[in-house]
């Protein structure tokens, strides 16, 4: 599909982009760029790519199609590194969580003659690196494209089919909404992990151990969101600022009438908001986004 | 082990425990009653029991093991229909989330000839009701006893070898301990989860649908907590209300402080927190409280 792709950043999207291209035949070339020469061997070492270079200006020359994998806080600096070595009519894009943000960093600083579309693959695991990719991770998923309204039809149109290849739906929607969709489902629950896996991490110690060892009654499904990457999920929250703190505006408020309900003992609206929310998880699971299995399946993943 | 056991109610916990006490051949009689004749009918259909009746003082009749799976709001109606046709020296035990409740519900109703012995399995999945049961489901568990300091030993020991048989590990411990350990890993989860649901599903009805359609970012890992029994949960919240409230005021107090870092963009102190949460997911996986794989090992339950 391609003669030459480039990934800059080779972790969990990287690597899963590069088992799946490779899988389906989608380019000739692989190049890929790391900032870490330590993850750069190992992506060499997996056998990611075809060429391996710590110069991302290096790695997209001649390349088709440049993705950017980085943590969306150093797109900027990505943009003016490769500038100068994109070819004629490259599509760049990018698999970031914020997408506004990634415009305003990239467009100025890339040249009139490449095409950027940005992306977001609506998929992930809470392990990071080159080593935690695999093919099947795009499959049935999500991924939304946000280009400008000026952007160039044919690119688009091929970035979609090159998503489609790896397993997933495409949804192209603007920036803004894309930044305020994504505060909901996902910025605002790795917020709220986070917060709650904090929050235990700093009882005393005694309390703390018992807390790990009874985590099969709730809690340890927000310490596998709580163990994502801190890099991309600090870049997320400074980069979409204003749609998660508008969002995490109305949880708070949510939160207090809650709050307010067991402490006067109100029954029937503990009742009322407990059966609603079951409508949404079975809408989740019609619609295939998540598995029917108790606990998640987790018992056939022991066995 | 027991040539009688009564299960009063017959969900998830009591359903397991029925395929768990058959398998490995912990009593004669297993006699079941439920207050919804639908349910009964359906667990007789299943053949969960020998003995099936609406009337839990008929079901507790020559019982040496009475345990209560009922949701922890009608304990003390449990209690006081039960008292009068318990036999003399009979264990009385429940699986309630909640313990001290549990203990001011129950114990002034029973005679002083049995034995009362609160229990809580730290098992469950998000379905409930008869058919949801299954008999590994307290494999690998914790299960909490928390018997008052003047019961007889015999009795707490004979229901922890119970809970052994039934896969379990047993932890004896004061009630209100456990009352605070379970609003930290298990009852503020659950708020939490019910309330990002539930700001989700208030949404317009265009946005909502993004959300279920996009859930896979994370919010399908609340949706699942979030469709927990209803009933259960609505009684948790009204007889844990003081260590809930204790524990919610942490929470929020650091949900502030998170606020006020994305807010000012203060990336070390949100790096920071992210880092050290990774830990405790660590932990809980190197003490097998749940399992390795990536996104709780879904992909094997698709396969």
């Amino acid at each position: 599909m391609f003669d030459k792709v480039a990934l800059i950043g080779i972790g969990l999207i990287g690597s899963s982009l590069s088992h799946v291209m490779r899988r389906e035949g989608l380019a000739k070339t692989i190049s890929i760029s790391s900032r870490s020469q330590e993850t750069l061997a190992r992506a060499q070492a997996l056998g990611l790519g075809n060429e391996f270079t710590l110069d991302a200006g290096e790695a997209v020359q001649d390349a088709d199609l440049v993705i950017v994998c980085t943590p969306v806080g150093v797109c900027e600096q990505v943009a003016k590194t490769i500038a100068p070595s994109l070819k004629a009519g490259a599509i760049v894009t990018d698999v970031g969580s914020v997408k506004a943000s990634v415009v305003s960093q990239m467009l100025p600083n890339l040249p009139d003659n490449v095409h950027l579309v940005p992306g977001h693959p609506i998929a992930g695991t809470e392990y990071s690196g080159p080593d935690s990719g695999f093919a099947s991770l795009f499959e049935n998923r999500w991924c939304i494209l946000t280009p400008e309204t000026s952007t160039d039809r044919d690119a688009i149109s091929k970035l979609k089919t090159f998503w489609e290849k790896c397993g997933s739906q495409v949804e192209i929607m603007t920036a803004t909404h894309h930044d305020l969709v994504l505060a909901i489902t996902s910025h605002l629950p790795h917020l709220i992990a986070y917060n709650i896996v904090g929050t235990a991490s700093d009882l005393e110690t005694d309390t703390r151990s018992e807390v790990i060892k009874f985590s099969a009654s709730g809690f340890r499904d927000f310490t596998r969101i709580a163990a994502s990457d801190p890099t991309m999920w600090r870049d997320v929250f400074l980069h979409n600022k204003e749609a998660v703190l508008e969002i995490l505006g109305r949880f708070s408020e949510d939160l207090s009438t809650l709050q307010r309900a067991i402490r006067k003992g109100d029954g029937e609206y503990l009742f009322d908001l407990f059966s609603k929310t079951r409508d949404i998880r079975r809408s989740i699971i019609e619609i295939g986004q998540d598995v029917e299995s108790p606990n998640f399946g987790r018992h056939e993943a022991e066995d």
